[in-house]
């Protein structure tokens, strides 16, 4: 049975960096709610938890760029889905997240 | 002859990591028993057994990052499954272990 | 929802340089506007911002050859593209940026 | 005219392993003997013999993972088939050996 | 706007090198004009301006081979093509001109 | 015009060994010859000479672990076949000869 | 106009290795001329020029194996082909030189 009841519970490893994408609007300036198809996925996400970092060559770990609650770019294509209680995350490397975000 | 007699006779060499995939519920909230392609796979598993860690190229051992009796999501694709009287279990590598989960 | 409102927002991670590519006259010299197919696209752009660089092995940052405001040659192809309001931008490794633009 | 009587004059190179696959029963448990398209190939072998391990950067050889004698998991395929008095062998690298079994 | 109004603004940046190839005789030796299509392309270059040189691994600047003013021999196909007023420049990388041509 | 009279005249370079296939026995044990093509080629190979060894990063020779004299076993494919007066020989690198064969 | 007026005038760059291919007889031993087509190309080639030497990670030449003068064995395809006053040459790079021919 599925030990993995919360996203909570997930401690990425190494380098990899758990991401949920943002959502884009689904419901129009006045209000009404737009079909599932019209929504068009955005490449931002917010970062939940990040790894420890890669191993370098002389075993030191690298710091990855970001940290959990930052907003990030993230490509359009590639990472690891998961899906948990219906929601869906992604796995990204660290090296693969594009851009921070400022607010 | 087979000299594999129980999965625990296995020592995985280097960085390679011996798991077996957790079952999903075979059966409905009402006790009703599902037919075997209703199950879907979860990336979840038990791991059972962990290698040394590879070595890098000063000669040392690289620790792996999950150990025997962790639970940890796994990729949905790759890894190298083994068949030990009728059960089926996969090796992978360390660096491709996803993410660990707390319980 | 989007927290992206400003291209000024985005800050480039590792060796990313975010560019915008300089728009080619859309009018003739006698001053009528040309429709848009008939706009070639330059391979000129404007440098907006500049990530820390890559790090080597080492682990010290790999100072990147171009800065916030240079104009330069950017491949034909390749580069990701990103759309703020409308506008188009693209983010190119540093090492990808062909030359300066001496003005 | 071939100087290869038998596999013991074999000393590989390098890092390469030189098992023989462990054969399945040819015969059920009550005796009868199966046609050989019945018996199912296993991924287990016998090490017969180890090269003294491939050369690192510094010069140094890298101790190989097994010895002979041990028994081993191999990958389903891969490894180079050599064929002496009728029976068949094949080599490995050693990291290609998935790892021991215990007896 | 293009800011590229000269091929003398551009500042190749790394291990880039910028020429332009000879043009073949365009005239016969009676001094007929042949139509462009009857001239072949050599593989001769001059040399424009050359970037500071690709960076190793310990942070050095990498020499290039050649300078500004030589004559090379380039590869029939590959490097960037870049146009500006109507000229036809090539962009390659050092290490891929073969050889220098002594007058 | 060829400089090639023997192949003893050929000396290889860095780690490549220049060997001879060893033929099979193209006569049956009652003397009867056998067709060309019911000969099957084996592969196991005389060494008949070595270059001084690949150039490693610090410069210097990786000794191949093979020399002239030797009996080795070589891929089925591969290598670069050579003629001299219609005999056929094989250039290998060093680290492609599978195994040494003792007598 | 082309400043390649003499093959001389060709210095290689880095581990570039300048060779003629030794031309097959193209007389029979009777004295009688074969048309071309039937004069098949040897893999013998007498080097011209050799560059200085690739560079390696410390910034140090790698001397080349093969001096202006040698006779070597060359691959059957591969190099870069280059025509000066209607004979044909080649460019390699030095690993690519299969062997020396002593004489």
């Amino acid at each position: 049975m599925s030990a993995l009841k919360s996203i909570k519970s997930l401690v990425p490893l190494l380098d990899r960096v758990l991401v949920q994408r943002v959502k884009a609007e689904a419901k129009t300036a006045s209000g009404i709610f737009l079909p599932e198809t019209a929504v068009k996925e955005l490449n931002e996400a917010q970062v939940l938890a990040v790894g420890p970092g890669a191993v370098d060559r002389e075993g030191k770990r690298i710091v990855p760029g970001v940290k959990a609650g930052d907003k990030v770019l993230i490509p359009q294509y590639g990472g690891t889905p998961i899906k948990v209680a219906e929601e869906e995350f992604h796995l990204f490397r660290d090296s693969e997240i594009l851009a921070k975000i400022n607010e």
